[in-house]
């Protein structure tokens, strides 16, 4: 038998899907609207504990529909897996579209139209679940929950625990521009430590109870977590959840780079 | 506004894609089970008059997740839309993943296990729906039809009309191996003409109500239709229903061509 994510049947989903802002909320030189926007991944059934609120979709979410199932996703489904949350949670990102070029993502962090949109879907996916825990991945993530919780309906009166955590692929992005990367990565596992420690037991009755086992100065595969079949639109293959990158942007200029996502299944996961 | 197809949350298809077959019913020499099944493109929510039983899912479809958005979907787009069916059709196919080399299709004409699944979906479609018109396209769909007509519940009941047509890719196919294409042409758009003659009235109350237009002896742009909104998941971006090619088998050896697929979207579809 497969699982799959039925996806935006429900309301107040189905509606919210409907309306979605385009490239009038989105401006085209700063997001790849022309990729579509990609929602959410998780639950949408009322059963969320766990909210996350991620950054933005890269290739592998235009490809797959739904939002961290990269690098990224199988870092934090780790991180989730321990504190026991394994089904319970419901991912949403800052943004709807790919931010395109250095300073997109930071120029529209405070635009009133797209925290509009954000703000409906995190009042619906509050008032559709008993949420206990927010977890931000990243400042522009920490700023759309601060955006939120100080002005929506849902936010000012939300209770439970929130942690801003710094995004899990600061150590990629870290190393790209200069930084050690074994630094970067004992600096964000050490963030994510501190954050286990303060959120351990606010998520009541876990999906599946686990001691908690803390990161060491690096990731090691028992840290990542792979990304549920019930979390992918039916027929998706496994690889799509799987470990190995096997979507990228490719063109000899930018302007082919940005229309162009080479989707290869990883050697390993061919038919033999 | 925006539509979307909600997909399969609804039974009985929800099932019916939990308990979808895998390598073990299509065998990946012949099949390209490492994409993962399509199952359907149109109606699934009661409303649908017209069946279509299409051939298998190629490269576009392995992205779209929904079958018949290519060439031959938007040619039998623009059929239906002759008969004044815009909104009431369902299709699924008769393979559920893609063929792969030359001979796979027919050796598995036959298969029981394969007939089996299918038969449950076009069971679930005709108990779902009041179907009037079944399309075949293609002899493989022919003899998938026949089958079901046979020894399917729902396929021995059925007293609504049948027509098998040639295949929508017929011209592409011929003229690749060797016969002039416009003549493949012509001829496939007189056994459409004589298919629209017979299927002319037998759809009530189209959704669309049109005269009858016929084709000449090759296809017009105004003989193709766009795929509609509602058809695909949520959030695909409109040149994925475009009339140009966006999907591409690509690799230097018959294995990474087939582990391959360039999403690249077309020039003029792109952001000013």
């Amino acid at each position: 038998m497969h699982d799959f994510d039925p996806g935006y049947g429900r309301e107040p989903y189905a509606s919210l899907v409907r309306r979605h802002p385009g490239d009038e909320t989105y401006p085209s030189g700063d997001f790849r609207t022309e990729w579509g926007p990609v929602f959410h991944r998780g639950r949408l059934d009322g059963t969320a504990k766990v909210l996350v609120i991620g950054q933005d979709p890269a290739a592998h979410e235009a490809i797959a529909r739904r939002i961290l199932v990269g690098t990224a996703g199988r870092r934090i489904q780790g991180f989730l897996a321990k504190l026991g949350v394994t089904a319970g949670y419901t991912m949403v990102n800052t943004y709807l579209y790919s931010v395109y070029g250095q300073h997109g993502g930071n120029a529209h962090a405070h635009d009133q139209a797209i925290a509009d949109y954000r703000n409906a879907w995190l009042d619906a996916v509050m008032a559709d679940n008993d949420i206990h825990v927010v977890v931000a991945l990243g400042s522009l993530a920490d700023t759309a929950y601060q955006a939120w919780k100080s002005t929506s309906p849902h936010g000012t009166s939300y209770t439970g625990a929130y942690r801003h955590i710094i995004h899990p692929t600061y150590p990629d992005s870290a190393a790209a521009s200069g930084t050690d990367r074994a630094q970067a990565m004992a600096k964000m596992l050490a963030d994510w430590n501190a954050a286990l420690d303060a959120l351990a037991g606010a998520v009541p009755n876990p999906d599946t109870p686990t001691p908690l086992v803390r990161y060491g100065s690096d990731l090691t595969p028992a840290d990542l977590a792979v990304i549920p079949e019930a979390d992918l639109p039916p027929g998706l293959p496994a690889w799509m959840r799987s470990d190995e990158p096997w979507a990228s942007r490719q063109g000899a200029t930018p302007a082919e780079k940005r229309a162009t996502i080479l989707v290869r299944i990883p050697e390993d996961e061919r038919p033999a």
